[in-house]
């Protein structure tokens, strides 16, 4: 996949644990938003995908992080994400959080292309990802 | 009003910031989730009141809150909280967050029953707030 | 107070409640972020003022909040914010957020520059904030 | 290794997405949550043990979790919590989120002992965990 998403973090003294590095649950909220801003690069801002593709998200169903090195208040990291491949109705991402030029943090989510449940709305369910969101994201 | 609410609160590692105080925005966080408590306390779960009346939520129009002495790692705090008074279709909250038998902040709410707005659903409106809600909250 | 700084918020979907819109802990915390981005501006990064002063923190005394309008899950809003006034060892804030050409949010912090208690190095004492900090702030 | 833990955690408005389901970080906030309960059920609360041991803290070096079903808004779900192993410095924590009596969530943690490291205290760095705490783990 083509499309390589980055996104610049200063890091907050609100981010940070007593410590005085991130609390580890940020970084989680940061790759969400990153592959957020994946969709957003190839057209689709998440709130219009939810619409058109009448979908109610795309929840993780699995995700890995490696924590290569602490990321300190006061530093500017970047985070590069891309997607690593399409299933029938999951992804792949690959988040990498570089800090002072090297690895710092490297994460990893499979996400699912949600629906309310016909049989019941209470429920989300998978469904098939549209061809054409994947074709978005192949180089040509 | 007779109800108060109670809630203890361990101070965690991720509630702290780097001087290994709560970073405040939790207080705000905790008082949320209080105020949601102080519904159930009298048979109203949050979820359960949302459906029952068809309302959106009871978002925060105005708040304050006085920081009068540090919440630290470690120290179990208290949360009591009480609604002040009702008005047609807002209602005011008031917290007291006690650490080692001190009062350490206090923070008010003014919050606003509302509804989806009929003339444009993705608009939220504010509505009377029931009078068997009302009563609920008022001593015999 | 001539220094005004600007910061521009996609709204994720984490930063947003079952309503669709911003959960409100979130803007204390961008609060926050913009107070520390206010020295920064001057030339004052918040990691690099906590050394050469030697102080702790800069916390929260006291805050208030007015929410307008909503902000919704994929608006951009700007966060303008200004220092309103220095006291000896206290200075207030003031912050707009502006949300589709109008205020949606308005808070206002009251902070106090703090060092260590040099008679109890496990409390936070307030010190006078050095002339040379609240000169950066001043237009000439 | 006999010691578990169990926490029982009410999902509030404030912790759910516009799907109405936990936000996926705040998993990693509490399975922070449960892992320094662990320590506090054996008789080392965080705080303590930072301070008796003279270290900085437990950080994660890596995480994975697997999202099995969506947690809702007003549910009661509860957190089961077990030392999996120790290494010289490292050690392993299961942690299993059971929701309606069924396992929603389940994460693993590599969480490394850490002090500051002599040669430059701005830096962080491993260190054997002792004897005695890996004791009060063991069953006898």
């Amino acid at each position: 996949m083509a499309v390589i998403g980055k996104r610049d973090i200063l890091i907050e003294w609100g981010h940070c644990d007593p410590a005085g590095i991130v609390f580890n649950p940020r970084f989680f909220e940061w790759f969400d938003f990153c592959t957020a801003g994946l969709f957003a690069l190839v057209g689709l801002p998440k709130p219009q995908m939810l619409k058109r593709y009448g979908i109610v998200g795309i929840p993780l169903v699995e995700t890995r992080a490696r924590f290569i090195s602490p990321s300190k208040f006061g530093d500017t990291v970047t985070i590069e994400s891309r997607i690593a491949g399409f299933k029938r109705s999951s992804f792949e991402v690959e988040h990498r959080l570089i800090n002072g030029g090297a690895l710092a943090v490297e994460g990893n989510e499979t996400r699912v292309w949600v629906g309310r449940d016909p049989q019941d709305p209470a429920r989300i369910k998978s469904e098939p990802i549209p061809q054409e969101v994947i074709a978005l994201f192949v180089a040509d």
